[in-house]
């Protein structure tokens, strides 16, 4: 493996410098979840003061990979001389590669739960770091200053493969309360039969340049291009993704860009809905979206603020 | 056109017999949906007394065949002489077909609000059908007998193209409160995409043969076999609908009946869950679901209800 290999592809999240960090800290974390291990990792400045956080991610099919990364950057050196050699990890990974971890590096891993170090996570960035919360509607970020003592109760939607739901009462108060198949898995996944591409940024991009209603059966299309006003729905609105494809003749081909466009919609309004929903029946007032999903990606915050 | 190709296909729903039915009625009523014209028309028994409604269907791209279907049977002979010659029609097609309807048969299209004679209809079937309403669990139907003063309020579940959700308080009384653009039309469009086939009841068929589990990512398959019992997730639980494909090697290929069953279930699943969160909202104790979607098809309604 090059050199070039192991370096964070340029796509990868920019590192966060931390100038006051002098103590040791574990140099490397892990979440190995369905679709992507995400790696962080901590380098200390020349200089000895503070260092920086690093974050980078691979295929979850890539474990070997992984440890090579690990493997060349001296990552699973211990912290301190005569420290055992622990790496903490959550995610289902954490359980399925735990062996082999041991076996190539001699890593200890110690699984954490998932949920719980997602829910400290969001309300450690809540608490501390600036301008980390934002709302996003159309097309416009605005950062919103959390006071920390009005953030609870509030609803976690963390956008993996899979969506989970979680209600935050406080800290380390929490519970799962829904969730749903639909994700970021069902979007690469079918984006992947649809299209044959594999690459989620290459998809991501492909899907802000299409335009679903090729596709997608809007009210417009029902109703001879009214508006069903009898109950509010405007001829522009989606009555029924991929509802169009039916009526296409049999030599019909669809644009990638199109599909992909279309599949990203409906997958982020059902989670807009679903989150929505569930914010409503426990009563709480802010809900906050996080995972790879939307990382970065303004045209799904978009379509999500939007439903 | 064959005389063959004008009767109903094999597939139709049966027909009901009327045998008091002896007031003159109108012959025909439409229901011009996204994806298919519903017709329904009414033939006199030879005897004169009662007859019987028929019921059939054709894609909404059809409209001509349907026209010429009207015309071979002469329904569109007024019901009593010197009547002018009207039809009842709902669904956004009674709008977008309206002037061709007159234009070839002479037939006045009157318009009615779809979702009041959803309405209507349903809490007509509810009232003096025995054995309309049934409910379903684990492959078992069961005939519920819904007295009348404790059907009210019920949440009435549309799944067309799109799905629809309507809150019913009582006769006349209803509100659209929700509903899903992932419906029968998804299903069926991202279906004929990933399989090439166009036909509802083959896709059906196809889908009560194939394994989600070889495209659907489950909570053992990031786990590493195991539950998630900490938030009370077995392994079998779909973590990701088609979350298993974005990790196959790149010549993989999945086979139709895989990826059909992965849809209906998600899309059946997804709906289930939208209108319990729905019913909860609004503190509904009874969920009906209708619609062509689960029209006579088992495995969609044991997937819904096991939602």
């Amino acid at each position: 493996m090059t050199s070039q290999g192991l370096e964070p592809k340029p796509k990868d999240a920019p590192c966060i410098v931390l100038p006051n960090q002098s103590e040791e800290v574990s140099l490397v974390a892990l979440d190995i979840g369905g679709s992507l291990i995400k790696l962080v990792y901590f380098t200390k400045d020349s200089s000895g003061a503070g260092g920086k956080l690093h974050f980078c991610k691979f295929p979850s099919t890539q474990v070997e990979e992984c440890i090579d990364f690990i493997e060349a950057k001296a990552l699973h050196a211990p912290a301190a001389r005569g420290a055992r050699l622990r790496v903490k990890a959550t995610g289902g990974g954490a359980f399925k590669y735990a062996e082999r971890f041991k076996e190539r590096l001699g890593l200890l891993v110690e699984r954490e739960d998932e949920m719980a170090c997602m829910v400290d996570g969001c309300n450690f960035l809540l608490r501390t770091v600036r301008d980390e919360a934002f709302s996003f509607e159309q097309q416009q970020m605005a950062f919103e200053d959390v006071a920390s003592d009005e953030v609870y109760p509030y609803l976690l939607v963390n956008i993996g493969s899979g969506v989970s739901m979680v209600k935050v009462e406080g800290e380390k108060q929490f519970v799962r309360v829904s969730g749903t198949n639909i994700g970021g898995g069902t979007f690469l996944g079918l984006s992947r039969l649809l299209t044959g591409l594999n690459d989620f940024d290459e998809i991501l991009d492909l899907s802000s340049r299409g335009d679903n209603s090729n596709v997608d059966m809007l009210v417009g299309d029902i109703y001879g291009g009214r508006d069903y006003t009898g109950i509010g729905l405007s001829a522009t609105t989606i009555a029924s993704s991929f509802g169009k494809v039916l009526h296409a003749p049999a030599e019909a081909r669809f644009r990638s860009e199109d599909m992909v466009v279309s599949l990203c919609r409906m997958i982020s309004y059902n989670i807009g809905q679903l989150a929505y929903l569930n914010a409503k029946r426990y009563n709480l007032r802010r809900i906050f979206f996080g995972g790879f999903f939307i990382r970065g990606h303004p045209h799904t915050m978009d379509t999500i603020s939007f439903a």
